[in-house]
């Protein structure tokens, strides 16, 4: 070896760059330096380390941090040391590929149009902060210890005690604690009813009806797990329920969004709702409730939930993702008796999914009021920025109108007959964000809605509200 | 009719209940009594209710309230309201059988026994609360308000940056924030890589190489998924990866614990940690890496991980359910380049599981040095507890040792050959929770292990640890 070791030591040491003075341990400097020059190729495969003595003067460091530094790395595969032979860079620390950079920008996978009406998300500039902090706050420190510990697959006791009540009080709902599971939202819900069992899923079995305009992203969850859905025909009364008896399959359930059907916009009518829940009397049916944005009602009380006329022939299905937050990942299913057992089994042994600090906070934040303090105050923006789309329409453009009640997040406008392709394109074209009606429509529908638009007047930031409006109005279909 | 109205209105009224002095409107107050006296059968289906003066006067309500009441329950179904019949019981309202709160006691299910040395768990009593609600509020008050918005699949940014640093500082993880994918702990991670596609996953292929001793639960998810698993030996150097190549299948995908072998407690030898990053890049196959516990190691800081090696050939996985508490439902995986598109794919167009709230703040206690501070705080009172023990059994059991390296949140004792079962019954006889190294064999193992009991010592509270150790002491086979 023509080298001598000081020479050798001298070298490397210079191409560790070491930062001495830098935070953390010298061992750790050096550990992290040796890596990067093998790494790198700076050090290559069997290239033999001087001596700890050498490699800690040429660095000024303890010969026992070389020590440990090259111990580290022999323990990490890095180097090896073999008995007579020193240690070297392993063989197999060939470096491997370099690590790429992707190229794909960050930003543009959800990126925002400028004026943001799709609908389906509550303002997120709303998010209540402080008042989640401070239930955050409450409820931790009186949590018991065993709040930290693996989790009821039910979800908290707290937070299923006060759901109970939210639930009963503000839209109807009959239940217990008992018969409460938390889940992480709607999909969640979805996937533990109908998912393949090997997925955490299972309990029931399609062929499912479902509203014949609906939420394609609830579709393709049930393709995935290969279960059916049938689409069960709208009209200006909501799903036709009366037909379910005569589906073939036979179809055992029905997905219903019965408060504000998804995306047209009516509540069910009172003689369905019934009639729904007698359909799942006699057939031995279920009705699966998705009450997605039952809080939000303008015009009058909301309508209590399908669920209270039949507790044991109906699964109701709440979130807090457009009441709070699509972030706070909380939902829940209201279950009939029968159905508790399997969907806790489905979820699995213990709480794998939704967070149990969210769950104390969420408990808190309605025990205390906040939280529908908080739905009131939507409610009225909400209200309010639904009245200014009716008034801008009214003024810019009174051929067309907004159908379905006064509630919710979203909006449709009727839309002159064979516009709706071409006034999606328009909005597109001025920066507007939003959907039509075909959308939604499932593939094996009879029968078509006329023309319409989506409008989620909720998304936008309260001051950036006029001038989505002012966008949609320039991009609406000429009378 | 024989009744007069005023006559039924007052028998409905007294049968009503109404507390007209409590909290909440009337109007509510009358809805809820309503729905009740129909629910019970006091009002049965086709009776005709009073005309609003008459129920107003008898109760001393205003009509509006009785019209309004009505209204609304027509609305739910519960009433019918027909021209010239006036307002009746819904002939379809008969009430359903009586919810039954269920006979189950809502205790028993995760009933821990007295002295809880199951596996697993931290103690739930060192959650770090007040680190932990300092954090959040940080961070909650600091985040932009999308981060109340739909999130991005990959999981907070704010989390990823922080995780890269912090696994490039604590675990000689290599990689950047665009390859880390946020998910809700290991379970979740397999899923997504296993999972079949409906259940959002399906990434990765069967069959997959296991150690011959592991989680069961790991094993169940992937059995539910028909993926299936071969088990790869043991020996003192931990899994013998060197077997790798001539498994049938053929194998392309391996599942390792390198740094601290669950549950049997050894690190894989700095060789096979090499040889198995070999075996990948000459058979395109892939190393899952359960970095589970990789943080808590007593005798020497922790190897790092073998990820560092080859980050295209390793999938990282980690979480906080050892370092942190298993309620918060967080983990990560880091990703070759090649699988991040598909992995993000499986898990869906928007975050549907990881908490925001959650995700911030673990970015701030990482970034806050706070999660540092904990982990080494625990690690020096798991590194204590683990001394009591070995103290213990020097003590009271001689005979029987403790294997494995210091590490870890578990320990096994190695038992006279054949008392592995006896032991397992006397322990719960003593009121003590553990389970034998054999409630770990994969089915289809072809050696195993020597008899052993896997004791958890991180699980109990502080106060009940010196117990606990009493009663396993207790219940060890004589010498």
């Amino acid at each position: 070896m023509a080298e001598s070791w000081v020479n050798s030591a001298e070298r490397i040491g210079a191409d560790l760059h070491l930062e001495l003075s830098g935070s953390g341990s010298r061992r750790a400097a050096l550990i992290h330096a040796l890596r990067d020059a093998v790494r790198s190729g700076r050090l290559a495969p069997g290239t033999r380390l001087p001596p700890y003595r050498s490699l800690a003067a040429d660095l000024g460091v303890a010969r026992n941090t070389v020590a440990d530094a090259y111990a580290e790395l022999v323990a990490e595969g890095w180097l090896t040391a073999r008995q007579g032979s020193g240690t070297r860079v392993a063989e197999r620390a060939a470096p491997p590929p370099r690590v790429r950079v992707p190229k794909r920008a960050p930003a543009a996978r959800n990126a925002p149009p400028p004026h943001h009406l799709i609908q389906g998300q509550p303002d997120a500039g709303s998010f209540p902060r402080t008042a989640w902090l401070a239930a955050a706050r409450r409820a931790l420190t009186a949590a018991p210890n065993d709040a930290f510990g693996p989790g009821d697959p039910r979800g908290r006791i707290e937070l299923r005690r006060a759901l109970a009540d939210y639930l009963a009080r503000a839209r109807g709902v009959r239940t217990d604690p008992e018969r409460i599971v938390v889940c992480s939202g709607f999909a969640h819900a979805l996937r533990l009813l109908f998912g393949t069992a090997g997925s955490g899923g299972g309990v029931l079995r399609g062929p499912l009806a479902v509203e014949a305009y609906g939420l394609g992203f609830h579709r393709s969850i049930l393709d995935a797990a290969r279960v059916r859905t049938v689409p069960l025909p709208l009209d200006e009364h909501g799903a036709r329920v009366e037909e379910l008896a005569a589906m073939t399959g036979p179809v055992r359930a029905v997905l219903l969004t019965p408060a504000h059907q998804f995306p047209t916009g009516g509540p069910l009518h009172p003689e369905r709702r019934a009639a729904v829940v007698d359909w799942a009397r006699t057939h031995s049916g279920l009705v699966l409730e998705d009450d997605y944005d039952g809080e939000f009602r303008y015009d009058r009380e909301p309508v209590g939930a399908v669920q209270g006329l039949d507790p044991e022939r109906v699964v109701y299905v709440g979130s807090v993702s457009k009441s709070l937050s699509p972030a706070v990942r909380l939902g829940w299913l209201v279950l009939p008796e029968h159905l508790v057992d399997a969907v806790v089994t489905a979820k699995g042994e213990r709480e794998a999914w939704a967070s149990a600090p969210d769950q104390l906070t969420l408990a808190e934040l309605i025990e205390s009021g906040q939280y529908d303090r908080h739905v009131r105050r939507m409610r009225q923006r909400y209200r309010r920025r639904r009245d200014q789309l009716v008034a801008a329409l009214a003024e810019h453009a009174p051929h067309i109108t907004v159908t379905g009640i006064a509630a919710g997040l979203h909006a449709v406008l009727r839309l002159p007959p064979g516009t709706e392709a071409s006034a999606v394109k328009a909005a597109a074209w001025h920066g507007v964000g939003l959907e039509g009606l075909a959308s939604y429509r499932h593939p094996a529908a009879t029968a078509t809605a006329p023309d319409g638009l989506v409008v989620g007047y909720a998304t936008p930031p309260e001051h950036a509200y006029a001038a989505a409006l002012d966008a949609l109005c320039r991009a609406l279909p000429p009378a």
